[in-house]
């Protein structure tokens, strides 16, 4: 499902790809264009859900169960939507919105401890099952990635082999519906890829009612 | 599915139904008869599980989305039973747990914002659809509960209509597997109430390697 009114983009990519740079350039331009924007990113971006992230990156929880770590994730996806995304879009806004499901579906995939149909089925079932009209994939092989803010929290302390299973579980995600992502490898330069982006929102934008 | 070590044993009920007081003889017997016990409750009889229902309770978290707060139960329960009440059950225990599954449903379903089977499903994907040995059902007409500890939360803040269709709801879960459930009108007096449950869990006890 996607939403009837405003348009919702989201960036995806492993840790240290350069979202965070180019969920600005399109915010930025976005702006310049008398666009309203809501920006805004997952895990976290409401007070519960800084909770439920405190929660589960806390080294103090112990041992979180896989079950309860996927649901407390899809938990905060539910409330973000419900309480920032969703009345943006009805506002008619552009929500640009740094990770969203495929983040969950690929970390946890990569995981391997849980069916990843399951946890995929939870996902939906927290967002509503609300799509992005544009899903930006920036890709990166991760020995290339130039993690410059690692945090030191668990998903940070997994290994190479964990990072390549992300990069193919996103990879995966945008093959089985092209029309909605566009893949960009990540070490192009910087303007390059925001030239690209923007190019693509503007079509999108160009059958939005202003 | 039901674990096959251990006993375990729920108590459910409406708020002020004698669960505690029924819990606390039953566990008392059990302890008198040599068997190790695991008492517990939920929501929240875990570290991360206070957390959880702090931020599910607390009136600062404002407006919660239906869904997130489902999830965030469901996320309660999945880590209640990987930390506590599965390492009891391998480990050949009796464990009594006051509310479960069936509280979840019955208080999310008396809600009647969400679909009740999907919420079910979710409470099942949880708890990996683990089904108590016995369920007490201590049932109480909602005029007659005597509420004499009630917290002043979002539960309770809700109307007689609710605690109404909370207790259907109970009767609805007991009347679909009637073998596994003991239903008993709470207004019968303590001591007889303690000996019918007591009976009830000495049979299951008779099949468990000591």
């Amino acid at each position: 499902m996607r939403a009837d009114r405003g348009l919702f983009v989201v960036f995806e990519g492993g840790d240290g790809v350069g979202k965070t740079t180019q969920v600005s350039r399109l915010v930025d331009w976005l702006a310049a264009q008398g666009r309203p924007v809501l920006r805004t990113f997952e895990p976290g971006d409401t007070p519960a859900g800084r909770q439920i992230r405190a929660l589960v990156l806390d080294p103090a929880t112990g041992d979180l169960a896989p079950r309860a770590e996927a649901l407390l994730y899809a938990a905060d996806k539910a409330h973000h939507l419900h309480a920032l995304v969703l009345p943006a879009l009805a506002r008619g806004e552009v929500v640009v919105c740094d990770r969203y499901v495929d983040s969950m579906l690929a970390y946890q995939g990569a995981g391997r401890v849980l069916d990843e149909d399951e946890v995929e089925r939870v996902a939906r079932w927290a967002t509503g099952d609300l799509r992005p009209h544009l899903t930006v994939l920036l890709d990166l092989d991760p020995a290339e990635a130039v993690a410059t803010k690692i945090d030191k929290d668990r998903l940070e302390a997994a290994g190479d082999a964990f990072h390549l299973s992300v990069r193919s579980h996103f990879l995966a995600l945008a093959a089985r519906d092209p029309e909605h992502y566009l893949v960009l490898p990540a070490r192009r330069p910087v303007d390059e890829l925001a030239t690209a982006i923007r190019d693509r929102v503007a079509t999108l934008l160009a059958d939005l009612p202003r």
